[in-house]
């Protein structure tokens, strides 16, 4: 520890709290308490409320070597946000409860929240609450998300109907080529004997910043409000294409055929999945944490769709016995299965 | 693992939430959507939200050598509807999130979450959210509640005034005692030859229950209504009454005089202190995890408050500038100061 690092046992947990926290301003009028009460009191009127909830643990959804603490912040937050907008809903307020081992001192955890900050504030969302205790391992972080949508404007995964348009928003497997190539950097680093050794991301900046800072899609909601376009289902890809389609079809009880050539792939994806020797198209459907919106719109809204720039339609819902199908660029059929991200078996 | 038991990645994590999710029914109608989608989505209409979240670690908070699962998620809920009673609000909803290590089983993870199903149906609470993942070490659970409550009618931490009333409900350092006796008997039985070693409980079982299963104090709330009484200021008693009263304190800017004759404390806490060698004031003041209430009157209640069964009148508040201290049999003032419960120190 440097002379300018802090203990965390030196603050104790209110003076932790009071210091994470005190640089959180309250943006939404919705706010009525915010931190420092046993709970927050929001109101909301004639609104419906939105609450969502991840878990992320060091270990299993993070690797402290190769993810900056501040980066760490910003996305887990994100990842909340992404859940709020995939209901068509706006973030208004986060909790966010963190255990920390004795290997971080108040300076780490000031990063992490600096990551936090920024996040609510191009967002728009008010810290309101959390908790913050030791951890006798890693580092835990567990935030919930609250949010608002006009009463009867919220898409759930259960309203596609067999003909509605599948559709996604940017581009897949970014993230997940960029976390192949910071644990391929990692390990090398960790092989070299000279410790100024510096990995070389020239051209890579696209995926490691999809991994390491991706964005939630409230650009893609604004868009589909001004066309007048609503749509019957939605869902955040953060598990996988793959995964998230079979919620959806799930969920409304109905099967889907995916164009294996509709699927938006950015190039510095497809030449990293070329250097790694892996399938571009599984790295695509399997990947995950894109954080892009799948969702579905009746064939009605089929040229508004198309005009959208940063949205592509991939396929179309079909009757449930048809069951979940990516079609093949030369026709032929694959079953859908949920290979997505496990972390029991990870 | 015996015959019937279940290994949590066999379900994988979907599996998993469906399976733990399913025997909690919807009880609020304010509940539109529950598990299933990105998030959930509340319809409160005129009232106000009410939102608080706590995160627990095996280790730090929790020992499993001796705290039963359903214990454990009973408690963990309940600690949660505690801080939302302590604004005067309902508990109307929780999510649950928690990460698990592979020593426990799909069986396990059933136990904890039949503790927290009792504590949803003892409550009116429904289950609308959460997330589960691995976890490379011990197990984390990380719940965030959510209530309502009718605008304007919330108790804040911040609203006592010099000359109200200083009450606390039940009793004190029981919680803290019930401990003090497992910790004892788990060494004990760790040093016991004979593996079907009982220790010897009975005599005991306030404590343990108040350690074990504690209760949030709904009951309290509804007295008060039922007499009229709208306390000026409240808090739940977590981390023990010299930090309550501190928090008190500091956010409605004021000083207060307790009484040590007048804290109230049940027998079986008193002769277990005596055994223990402990000082039971301080265990009383200091020991937590009580979840009672602590709260402040108007002078004006005194009479009303006088005749609640359950309540007891422990002191003032005072002006800031004479500060918080406790007033001792013999007269005498000692300062007092936060000793509760520090993690990071632990």
């Amino acid at each position: 520890m440097s002379a300018k690092e802090t203990e965390i046992s030196d603050l104790g947990e209110f003076g932790l709290i009071d210091r994470l926290t005190k640089d959180f301003p309250i943006i939404n009028s919705e706010t009525k308490l915010g931190v420092g009460d046993d709970a927050a009191i929001l109101a909301f009127g004639e609104k419906d409320v939105v609450v969502t909830t991840d878990l992320l643990l060091e270990g299993i959804h993070f690797d402290l070597r190769y993810v900056p603490l501040q980066h760490l912040g910003y996305k887990a937050a994100i990842v909340n946000f992404s859940d709020i907008y995939a209901m068509n809903a706006t973030p208004r307020q986060i909790t966010v409860s963190i255990g920390v081992s004795s290997r971080f001192t108040v300076e780490h955890i000031d990063m992490l929240y600096s990551g936090i900050r920024k996040a609510c504030e191009i967002y728009g969302v008010d810290l309101v609450g959390g908790d913050t205790s030791a951890s006798v391992t890693g580092l835990v972080i567990s935030i919930t998300c609250i949010g608002d949508v006009e009463k009867g404007k919220e898409v759930r995964r259960s309203g596609a109907k067999p003909t509605d348009v599948i559709c996604v928003s940017g581009d897949l497997g970014a993230a997940f080529m960029g976390l192949q190539l910071l644990e391929r950097e990692n390990s090398v680093a960790a092989q070299q004997k000279d410790k100024d050794f510096q990995p070389d991301f020239a051209g890579k900046e696209y995926i490691l910043e999809r991994q390491l800072k991706p964005e939630a899609r409230r650009d893609i909601l604004e868009l589909l409000r001004n066309e007048g376009v609503h749509p019957t289902a939605m869902i955040d890809i953060s598990d996988g294409l793959s995964s998230e389609l079979l919620h959806i079809c799930k969920a409304s009880n109905v099967g889907c055929r995916v164009y294996e050539d509709k699927i938006p792939i950015d190039y510095q994806t497809a030449l990293m999945a070329e250097e790694f020797h892996m399938n571009l198209v599984t790295a695509a459907m399997n990947g995950g944490e894109d954080y892009e919106l799948l969702f579905t719109v009746p064939l009605t809204a089929h040229e508004k769709i198309e005009k959208l720039k940063g949205v592509k339609m991939i396929g179309y819902i079909t009757a449930p016995d048809l069951g979940a199908a990516l079609v093949t660029r030369d026709g032929g059929e694959i079953p859908i299965k949920a290979q997505g991200w496990n972390a029991f078996n990870a």
